[in-house]
C-alpha cells in the first residue's frame, strides 16, 4: 500500500524570477516559512518609490515583496519563519510581512542582529508589534513543536553565518538549499558541513527516513564548472592590489559591502601595500562593525568606517588633503547604484577628485538586468571620462554551480525536489542535472511558480 | 629643421587577423624580422590539408602562413629573424620560410631548440639549406650589425623563456611587444623586467634617444582589466582539483600543451591528492619533456609522459587495469580538436572508458573561431552522453588586457605605435588605450595591414 | 463526481530538443501516433555516418530517431500514423520505424507523395514489409476506429500542403499543433482554416467537449512578435533581386528546397529582371517537380531543374559559356553543408566559377547549432576570397512566435497543454504565454520529456 | 610632378562615435561646414539636464554637442553650413553653434523648415542673431563662392526630403554620404538620384576631375546585407496591422515621429481596418503637420493629431469613452523614454486604460545604448503586467548596410574616403568593404578622430 504521508510546500515568492524568496512547508497542521525576501530592481524600477514609506499591498501589487495571500486562512499554523542568512533577498520582507504571523524569526546570530537592525528600521516607521528573535546556532537542534525539530547546518555563501536549514519532519528532511555555494577554502570562517549532509541524506536524521525535499536554488545552475572558492577571489585582488603599478594614484575597491570575507581580503592586500584602509558607506558599516563585534572580523582594528554622508565627506576631504597615494578607499556602488559613492565620486559630488591615473577596482559582476546594466554604463562612463584605471570582474560568486548542485544531490539524495530562485531558464538547467541523477519533471522534481502550491507524497 | 631619419615597419602578417605573426623591420639598408607564425584556422578549415606535405604558394594562398613577396627585392638586407617565444602561431612558418633569407634566427635558448625540433621535421619532408639557429639568453645584448643590436628583454605569456625583443638602432629602439601579459607572479621564472624596460623608455637604450617605434599584441586590448597572474590560475586549479569530492572516479584536466607553469600547478595539486600523474600527447612530450632536461620543470621527474599513439592506449589500458581512481590524466585536446586525445576518448576510440562520476577538467578557454566552438561542441556534448562531470573555465589568459597595455606604454612611451595580432576591433579597442596617452591616430599610432609599410619619421 | 476519463500522451522525441518529432496520443486501449521525425544534427556530429546503411537500434544510440520503447508492449494498439507535414524532422524516421507498426499512415497528399518516395528509396536498401499510405486532403473527416476520427485541418508553415491534425476522442479533441505558423497571407495556398479551429475549440468537434489537450511547438515561443508572413519575405526577395545594381554578373539564391512558397518568388523575381532560372540540386528537384505535378507550383513551366551531380555540373557549365548574367541560379547549401553544392560552387569544385561582383542571396536564416554556425563560416569565408556580394538573412521564419500561440491558444482553450519541439528554454517561454491565460505548470501544462508519458484527466 | 593641390577635412562631431555629426571641408581658404548635431544618448546620462536651459561649454563638455574649438581661428572663412537632412543628430546643435559663424545655413525646404522651427524655440530662451536659412532642392546647383557649389542631390534614409550633399570644388567633388540608405521602392517619393551620382562619379560634375573624397556613415556597415527597402516594413506592418485578430481591443503603434513614410503605412492600415488613426505627441505633430503642409503626406487629411499634454489627455479620453476598438493610436515612446506617451500609459498615467488583449506594436528597433536598452525593458516589463500583447521589430532601418555603401563606392570611385557617425567597429567594418575596392588604410581611406585634421592630396 502506498504511504499517504503528504508534505506540502507553498512557493510564495523567488520562482521563476529572482529576489523575494519565500517558501513555506507545511506538515500536517503545521507550517515552517522559510525566507522573506524582497525584489530589488522591481523597486528600482519604480525608484520614486521610498520603501520604507510605502504600504504593504502597494509594495505586493509592485512585485516587490512576496504575495502571501496563499497563506491566509492559514496563518495561525505557521510556527516559525527561518532565515537561512542575512541577505536582503532574504531578510528584505520581514519588517512588512513578519509580524502579520504569530511566531519567533530563528536564524544563526549573525542573522539574527541584522534582522534586528532592520525590523528596528522599519519599526521607527510603523507601529507594529514585536516579533521575537531567536538566534540559532548552527549544529544545534531545536524543536519547534512535537513533531518538528530545526537545524541550521554550516553553509557557504557570500555573507557570513549562512546556514542550509533543514526541518526534520515525521515524513523525512526538508532541506532549504537557498542560497549556497560549496566553498571548501573559505577566507572567514569553515567549509560546510558536509559530515552532516551526509549524514542526513543517509537517513541518520531525526525522521531516520532521509531526504522527502530539498529547495534548491538554481541561480547559477546552467554553468558548467564548480563555482571558485572565495581564496580564488582573494588571489585574483592580491594579484591586483598588490600587483598594480601603483604608488602615486588613487585606489578605489568596491564590492558587495556584506561579503565580509571579501573585505577582509581587500583590507589586508591594502594594508600590505602600506595604505591606510577606510570602508565608506552606510551598509558597510552595518555590516562590518557587526561581523567585527561578533568576533568574525577582527582584521577591521585599523580600518576607518565611515557611514553617514558628512563622516564621508570629512573622510574624502581628509584623503585629499594627505594624499590619495596613502589610502585605500573601499566603498558602495559596484552596481553603479545612481546614490551610492561611488557615482556620486564619479559625478564629482564628493571631495574626492578623480584624476588620471587613479585605480578603480570593482570587486564584482554586473547582475545582469538592463536596469544595472544601464547605471554601471553610465558609471564606468563617468569614470572613463577622468582617465581612471579600471579593474572589472575581479569577482566569483557566491552562487553553485552545476558541479556544487551535482554534489549536494549526491549527499542529500532528496525523494523530492522544487528548484527555486532563479529564473525558468534557470530552473530548466537545474532539472538537467537533476535527470543526470535519474529524476523526472513532474514525478519527483517539480517546476513550480509563485503561489501554486505542490504535495509531495513521500 | 625636422629630422629625416626613418624607420620603415612592413607588416607581412597578423595584421587586422590572429596568427601567422611576422614583422619586418627596416633600419637604412638592414632589415630584421620579428616572428614567422602559422594561422592555424585557416589550415583548420582546409582540413584535408596535411600541412607538411604542402606546397609553400598553396599555403600562402590559403592564408596559412605569411605572403613575404613584400620583402621580394630586399631579401638579401635580412639580418636576421627573431622569434619572440616558441608558439606556433610565431615560429610555425619557419621550416616554410626561414631558408630564403640569409641569416640566422635568433631566439630565447628554450625557443631555440623548439625551432631546431620543428625545422628538424620539416627537413625531413624537403631538401632545405640549413639555417643557423643562435639561442640569445635574455638580459644580453648581441650586435647584429654594426648599427644594429638586439636584445631579448624577459617577459611573461604562457610559453617558457618567453621575451620581448629590443632592436636598437640608431634613430630610437624598436620594441617588439607580442605577444605578452605582465605577470607579477608567474609559477615558473620570474616577473618580466620591469627595470630594463623602464630604462629603455627613459632613453638609456644604445640609441640614446627612447623608444622609437612600440608593435603591440592587441589580442585582448578591448578587455577592461589587468590580466591576471598565471598564479590565478593556478589557485583555481588547486580549488577544483583538491577541492572535488572524487576518490573513485576517473579524472582528466585538458590544457594548452606548451604551458608549461600550468601543467606543473596541475601535476602538483594531482600528486597532492594521492594520483599517479600521466601526461599524454605528442605535442605534451615535445613542449615539457624539454622544459625538464633545460631544468625548467623539475616536477617532471615522477611524472610519466607518452607521445605515441601505440604507448598512449598501453597507458590508458594500464590505468584501466589499476583503477582510474589512481590516475590523473593530463591530455591534448581542449579545444574539441576532432584528432586528440579527448576526443578520441570521447568517441570511445581508446581503452579509457568514461563512465558517471569522471572529472574533465578543461584549463583553458575556448578560442572564440566558429570551428572551434563547433568542435568543442562536439566533444562536450559527446562527454555529457557519458555523464561525465565537466569544469569549464579553469584558465587565465597569457595576453594581456588593457591595463597590462597601459603599463607598458607607461614604462616605454614611444615615439610611435603599431598596433598588430588581432583583428581590426581588437586593434581599434587598442588606439582607445593610446588616445589616453595622447597617441592619435595616422599621427603616430598606425593602423595598417598586411601588405601594407609604414614610414615612421623619429 | 470528478470525470474518471483520462487521455494519456507518449511524448517519444522532441520533447526538450529540436528535432525528431514523435508523440502517441492514447485513448482507452487505442493509439495514434503522429510524426516520426529525425534530428539532423546528431548525424551531422557523426558525421561519417550514413544513414541509410546504419542500423536501426545505432540510430536510436545516437540520438537521431526517436526512440520508441516506451511503446514496446503496446504496438498493436496503434491504429494510425500521422504526419503533420512533410519536413524530415516529422517524416524522417518513417522508413526506420513505421513497419514496426501495423497500421497505415495518413497525411495530405502531397506529404504522403514524399513519405512514399522516402520509404522507397530506404526499401531499396532494407527489406521492410510495405505500409499502407493513405491520403487525406485538409478539411475531411475520416473514422479510424469506432471511437477515434481523423481531421486534417489546413495549416501554414514552409512547406506545402501543411496541417494541424485533429484526433477527436470520445472525451475531447486532441489537438496536434506542430510545425505551424499562422499566416494571413500566404504565397501559395490559403490561409489556415481559422473558422474551423475556432468551431473545434467552441465544442463543436465530433466530442461535443472542446479540445481536451493541444500539443504545441515552441520553436519560437520566446520571440515577442508574430511571425510575418510568407508575403513579407517575398517583399523582401522583391527588394534585392529586383533592387541590386546588377545586370552583369553572376546572382546565386539559396533557400530551405522544400519551401516552394519561397522559391516561387525567386523564379518570379528572377524571371522579371529577364534572367532564365534554374534550380539546381536533388533535393530541389524532388520537392518541387512534385509540387508542380501536383498542381501547386505552375510557376515550374519555365524553370529548368537538375538534381544529379552530372546534369548538374553540364547545366554550371551552360552558364559559364552563355554568360551568368543570363542567369539566376537557386542552389542547396544555404546552411553550409560541406557536401551542398553552394559549398561545392565556393570551393571550386564546379564549372561555376565565381568572381568579384557575383551576387549570393540567402533567403534563409542560419539555424543556431554550432555545427551549422561553423560551416556558414566556412562558406561565407570562401565567398568573401572570391569578393562576392553577399544579402544575408533574406528570411521570415515559418515557426510561429509568441502571438501565433496566443491566438491558437485563443481559438483552442485547450484543457490542457503539452508544449513539444523546442529546448527547455523555449518550452519555458511557452508557459508564460500560458500564463497569460491561466494555465498553471503541473496543472494543466505539462513539461514533460521524451519517455515520459502523462496521464490527463478531462 | 604630384599635383599639389590639397583639400582639407576636419572631423568636428561623430567620428569613433554615434551623434553630434559635424564635419569641415576646406578648400584653400574657403570653409564648408557640414552637419551641426546633438548626441543625444550624452544629454540622457545626465538626465537632470534641461538642454535648451543648459549653457554651450558644458553642453561641449558633456560631449553633447561638437567641439568646434578646432575651427576657432578659422570662424570667418566659413561660407556655408549645409545639414543633409532633418534628424536631430545632424541639426540639433544648429541653436548652439550656428551663430557663432558668419554665413547661411543651407539645406532642403522641409529640412529648412525643421530647422527653423527648431532654432526659434532656441531664440526664445538666448538672445542670438539671426542666422538666413536657405532652401535648396534637391537636383540644383548653388555657387557659393567663386570657386565652390553646392548641390544636393536626392537620397533615401528614414526622414523627408533627405539629400546627399556634393560640394563642388576645383580639385575635385567632396560627397558627404551621412546618413544614407538606398531605397528603390520608398513609400513616399523617389529612389536616390543614381544617375546623379554616377555622373559625378564619372568625372562630370564642375571639377570635371571626379570624387576627391567621401565622407561615408558607417552604422551598420558591418551588416552583410543590403539594407531592406521602406516598402518591406510597409509589407510588415500591413500583415501586423490587419492581420491580427483584435476587432475589440485597443490598438497603439509607435515609431519614430519623424518617420513620415511610417505613419503613412500605419494610418492607411488602420484606416484600412476601419479604425480611426490619432497620432499622438508634441514631435509627432511638428513633423507630420509640416510635412502635410508641404505636400508630402495627403494621408494626414483624415488624421487627428494632438500634441500638447492637455490635449493628449483629451483625445484618450475621448478613446475610452467611444470604444478603444475604433481607434489606432499612434505615439511616441518606442525607446522607452520615460516621459514619452506610451511610458506614461503604461504607467496608468493617462486616461487609456491599457487592458488584456489590447496591442502594442513597435515599429522601431531598440538603439543598443545601455540606457535605451534599461528604458525599453522597463517599459516592456510594465505593458506586460498589463497583459498587453506586444509586436517588437516592425522596422527595417534607415541606414545602408554593407551592399549600399558598396553599391554607393561603386557609382562614386572617390579618391579618398573617410569614414565617419559609427563607432570604431563600424568604422573598421567599412574598411573592409573599402578593401574590396582597392582602398588601404593610411592612403587613402582614413580612419580620423574628433578634432584631427586630415590633409587630403588630390
Amino acid at each position: 500500500m502506498p504511504s499517504t504521508d503528504e508534505i506540502r510546500i507553498y512557493p510564495v515568492g523567488g520562482y521563476s524570477e529572482y529576489g523575494r524568496n519565500m517558501t513555506a512547508v507545511e506538515v500536517d497542521d503545521e507550517i515552517v516559512i522559510f525566507d522573506m525576501g524582497i525584489k530589488l530592481d522591481r523597486v528600482m524600477i519604480d525608484e520614486d518609490l521610498v520603501f520604507e514609506d510605502t504600504d504593504l499591498l502597494d509594495l505586493v501589487g509592485i512585485g516587490a515583496i512576496p504575495d502571501d495571500s496563499v497563506l491566509e486562512s492559514k496563518r495561525d499554523r505557521v510556527v516559525a519563519i527561518v532565515p537561512s542568512h542575512g541577505h536582503l533577498d532574504h531578510i528584505g520582507a520581514l519588517p512588512k510581512l513578519a509580524h502579520r504571523y504569530d511566531c519567533p524569526i530563528i536564524c544563526t546570530p549573525y542573522t539574527a542582529r541584522l534582522v534586528e537592525a532592520y525590523m528596528a528600521k522599519e519599526k521607527a516607521h510603523m507601529a507594529t508589534k514585536d516579533v521575537e528573535i531567536i538566534p540559532l546556532p548552527t549544529g544545534q537542534m531545536r524543536p519547534l513543536t512535537r513533531k518538528l525539530t530545526l537545524e541550521l547546518v554550516r553553509m557557504t555563501h557570500s555573507i557570513l553565518d549562512s546556514s542550509m536549514p533543514v526541518l526534520h519532519t515525521p515524513y523525512g528532511e526538508v532541506v532549504y538549499g537557498n542560497d549556497f555555494k560549496l566553498d571548501n577554502n573559505p577566507v572567514i570562517g569553515r567549509p560546510p558541513d558536509y559530515a552532516r549532509l551526509k549524514e542526513i541524506g543517509a537517513g541518520k536524521g531525526e525522521s531516520g527516513r532521509g531526504v522527502a525535499a530539498l529547495i534548491a536554488e538554481t541561480t547559477r545552475a546552467g554553468e558548467d564548472t564548480k563555482t571558485e572558492s572565495e581564496s580564488v577571489a582573494r588571489a585574483i585582488l592580491k594579484d591586483h592590489i598588490m600587483g598594480l603599478e601603483n604608488d602615486e594614484d588613487g585606489m578605489i575597491v568596491t564590492t558587495f559591502s556584506s561579503h565580509t570575507e571579501r573585505i577582509k581580503s581587500i583590507v589586508e592586500f591594502g594594508q600590505k601595500i602600506g595604505r591606510e584602509v577606510i570602508l565608506l558607506g552606510r551598509s558597510m558599516e552595518n555590516y562590518n562593525l557587526l561581523a567585527e563585534e561578533m568576533g568574525f572580523a577582527d582584521f577591521m582594528e585599523d580600518v576607518q568606517v565611515w557611514g553617514r554622508r558628512r563622516s564621508i565627506e570629512r573622510a574624502l576631504g581628509d584623503v585629499m588633503r594627505e594624499g590619495k597615494e596613502k589610502y585605500l578607499i573601499c566603498a558602495t556602488g559596484h552596481q553603479g547604484e545612481p546614490d551610492a559613492l561611488l557615482s556620486r565620486i564619479a559625478r564629482d559630488e564628493t571631495p574626492f577628485q578623480l584624476s588620471r591615473g587613479d585605480h578603480v577596482i570593482f570587486s564584482s559582476n554586473v547582475i545582469p538586468h538592463p536596469v544595472n546594466v544601464a547605471n554601471f554604463h553610465v558609471l564606468t562612463h563617468r569614470l572613463r571620462r577622468h582617465s581612471v584605471r579600471m579593474i572589472k570582474g575581479a569577482h566569483v560568486s557566491g552562487h553553485g554551480a552545476r558541479e556544487d548542485h551535482y554534489e549536494l544531490l549526491q549527499m542529500l539524495r532528496p525523494e523530492h525536489i522544487l528548484p527555486s530562485h532563479g529564473d525558468i531558464k534557470a530552473q530548466a538547467a537545474y532539472i538537467g542535472i537533476a535527470q543526470d541523477f535519474g529524476y523526472a519533471p513532474e514525478d519527483n522534481v517539480h517546476i513550480t511558480s509563485n503561489g501554486r502550491a505542490v504535495t509531495l507524497k513521500v
